[in-house]
C-alpha cells in the first residue's frame, strides 16, 4: 500500500478528495514528520524553516515523489534527491497570479506617484498636483523571463499600452533573444525582472545594465535579490541614473533596518510580499497536489517537475 | 477673417499648425481676454479659476465655438451659451486613459495592502507576511458609467481577469440597466462609480445601496463627490460595514484638514489627482483643438460637444 506523509496543514484541503486504497500519515510537527519519513513513497514536507526539510528530506530513504508548496526548492540536498532519483514537484506558478499583479500595481504606484498621496493622506493634505505624471500607456517594457509570472505580466500590461518586449532564447516577433537585450536598454522605460534563480542571471544587471538604462527606466525585481547587484543599483538611485527600482527582492532578506535602500526616495522595498498578497496559494497547492497524486497512481506523469540537476 | 481668442499657455502647441487665412490672437492674462473676447468666433477662454471663465464668456457676444480643456463645464452661464447658439467643445475623454489606470492602481493597492507596504518602509520595517491579500483574478465588478473613462476601464480590469458588469440603459449582455443594478449590489466585490455628474446620479450612493454591499464590497469614486452620500460612506466605513473606498473625489474639496475621511484606516483619499497623473493633456488637447479647427473652418461637425442644456 503506497504510503504518504503529508503536513496536517493541508489536511483539510486534500483529505477529503484523496483515493481510496493510500495509507497516509498527517504530521503536525518536524518529530512526527521524521518519524514518519523513512517509510514514505510520497512526502509533503513544508515547513516553515529550511532546515526541518532538509534534515527529513535525508531521513526518507524511500521517498519517490517529493511535493513542496514552494517554488525555490534548491535549500534542499539536491545530492541527496539526485541520488535516490525522487521526483519532485514544486510550488512553481501558485503564486503567479498575484506577483504578476503586484507587478503591475509597482509600476502604476510610481508612475502616479501614489507613495507621496499616501503620505500626503496620513498627514491631513490635500495635494494640488499629482506627485507621479507618468502613464503606463504609449511607454515600452522589457520582460526578462518568460515563465508562469512573466506570461501573466504581459497581457496585463498589454491592456494597459504598454508595448512588452519579451527575452526569450527561442526569439520571435517582439522578442529579444539573450545577446540582444543587453544593447537595447536604452529603450525601455520599464525593465522587469522575472528570471529563475539560476548562476546565468546572478548580478545579471550590474553596473553597464544601469548605466545603458535611460534616466527614468523603472527597474522592476520579482525574481531574487542576486539578479542585481545590489551597490551598483544603490550607486544608481542616489546618483539618479535611473528613474527608481521596485524592488520585491533584495540582498539580504529580511533587509536590516539600517540598510540604506530603506531611505532613497526612488527605492520602493516591499519585503517579498508579492507572493504572499493572495489567500489561495494552499487551496491551488492542494488542487495541483490531488490532481498531480491521480495521475501518479496511474503512472502518468506530474508537475510542475523541479529538477534537483538544475536546482529550479 | 475668423477671429481667434485662444489662451498663451497653448500657444507653443498649436500655433505651428494653425492653418493659413486666420485672424488669431493670444491673451496672456485676464484682462487681454476680455478685451478679445467681444470680437472672438472661436474662443478658448480656459483659467484654473471659474470666476474669468464666466465673465470672459458672457463678453464674448460674437463668441460661435468656445473650446475647453475641460470636461466639466458646467459652472459656465449656460443660459448665455444657449441664447448665444455657441457650440462648446471639452475636454472629455483627455483624462481617461490616467484616470483608468488609477482605478485600477487603486484597486490593486487595497487588494495587497499597498499603503502598509508604504508606511512599514518608512519605518524601515520589513513585514513578514502582506497586509493585504486579495487578488483582482476572480473578483467582480459593477462599473457605473461608460463613457470614456468607463470605456478604457473594462479592458484593463478584463485582463486581471475581473468580471466587470456595466451598467447602461442599452442593457445587453453581461450589462445590467439601471433599474437593475440596486438588486445585484451584493454580487460585487469592487463597485467603481465612473458616471457624469447630472442631477440623476447626485447621491445615487447612500445608506440603502451601502448596506446592500458586501462587508469586504470596495467602493471606487472617480466622478464627483456628491455621487455619493458622504455622511453615510462615512458611517458604513467607520462601521466596515463595507471593505473600503478609493475617493479620487469627494466633498467637498479640497477636504478640510480636519474631515474624518483622513483618517479612517480604509477611506483612501487621492485628491482628484487621477486626471492630472500625465502630462500629455496639453498635447492631447491641442491635436484635438486643431482637427477640430479644420473641421471647423470646413463646416463639419467639432466634438466631443458638451450641451449646455443638458450640462454634460
Amino acid at each position: 500500500m503506497t504510503k504518504l506523509a503529508l503536513s496536517a496543514l493541508i489536511r483539510p484541503l486534500v483529505e477529503p478528495r484523496l483515493p481510496q486504497g493510500l495509507d497516509v500519515s498527517f504530521f503536525a510537527n518536524r518529530e512526527e514528520a521524521l518519524a514518519l519519513a523513512p517509510e514514505a513513497e510520497i512526502g509533503w514536507f513544508d515547513f516553515n524553516e529550511k532546515e526541518p526539510m532538509i534534515e527529513i528530506v535525508r531521513a526518507a530513504s524511500n521517498l519517490k515523489w517529493l511535493n513542496s508548496i514552494y517554488a525555490g526548492l534548491d535549500f534542499l540536498p539536491m545530492d541527496v534527491l539526485i541520488e535516490r532519483d525522487v521526483t519532485v514537484t514544486n510550488g512553481a506558478g501558485i503564486n503567479a497570479i498575484t506577483i504578476a499583479e503586484y507587478v503591475v500595481m509597482g509600476m502604476l504606484n510610481i508612475a502616479k506617484g501614489y507613495r507621496d498621496v499616501v503620505r500626503a493622506q496620513d498627514r491631513h493634505e490635500w495635494l494640488m498636483d499629482s506627485p507621479g505624471k507618468r502613464e503606463l500607456a504609449g511607454s515600452k517594457a522589457l520582460l526578462l523571463g518568460y515563465g508562469a509570472i512573466g506570461q501573466l505580466i504581459k497581457p496585463r500590461l498589454a491592456a494597459f499600452d504598454v508595448e512588452v518586449t519579451v527575452v526569450r532564447r527561442s526569439g520571435g516577433e517582439g522578442v529579444l533573444t539573450p545577446d540582444q537585450w543587453r544593447g537595447k536598454l536604452g529603450e525601455f522605460d520599464w525593465v522587469i525582472l522575472a528570471v529563475p534563480a539560476t548562476p546565468e542571471t546572478d548580478g545579471m544587471i550590474g553596473a553597464s545594465e544601469l548605466e545603458a538604462m535611460k534616466s527614468d527606466t523603472v527597474l522592476v525585481n520579482i525574481a531574487r535579490g542576486a539578479v542585481i547587484d545590489q551597490p551598483a543599483l544603490v550607486e544608481a538611485l542616489k546618483a539618479k541614473a535611473i528613474g527608481g527600482a521596485f524592488l520585491d527582492v533584495c540582498t539580504p532578506e529580511p533587509l536590516p533596518s539600517d540598510d540604506v535602500l530603506w531611505t532613497l526616495e526612488n527605492a520602493h522595498v516591499t519585503m517579498h510580499l508579492s507572493g504572499r498578497a493572495q489567500d489561495k496559494m494552499f487551496m491551488r497547492s492542494a488542487d495541483r497536489f490531488i490532481e498531480n497524486l491521480n495521475r501518479y497512481l496511474k503512472g502518468e506523469p506530474v508537475g510542475p517537475v523541479f529538477d534537483p540537476r538544475l536546482g529550479y
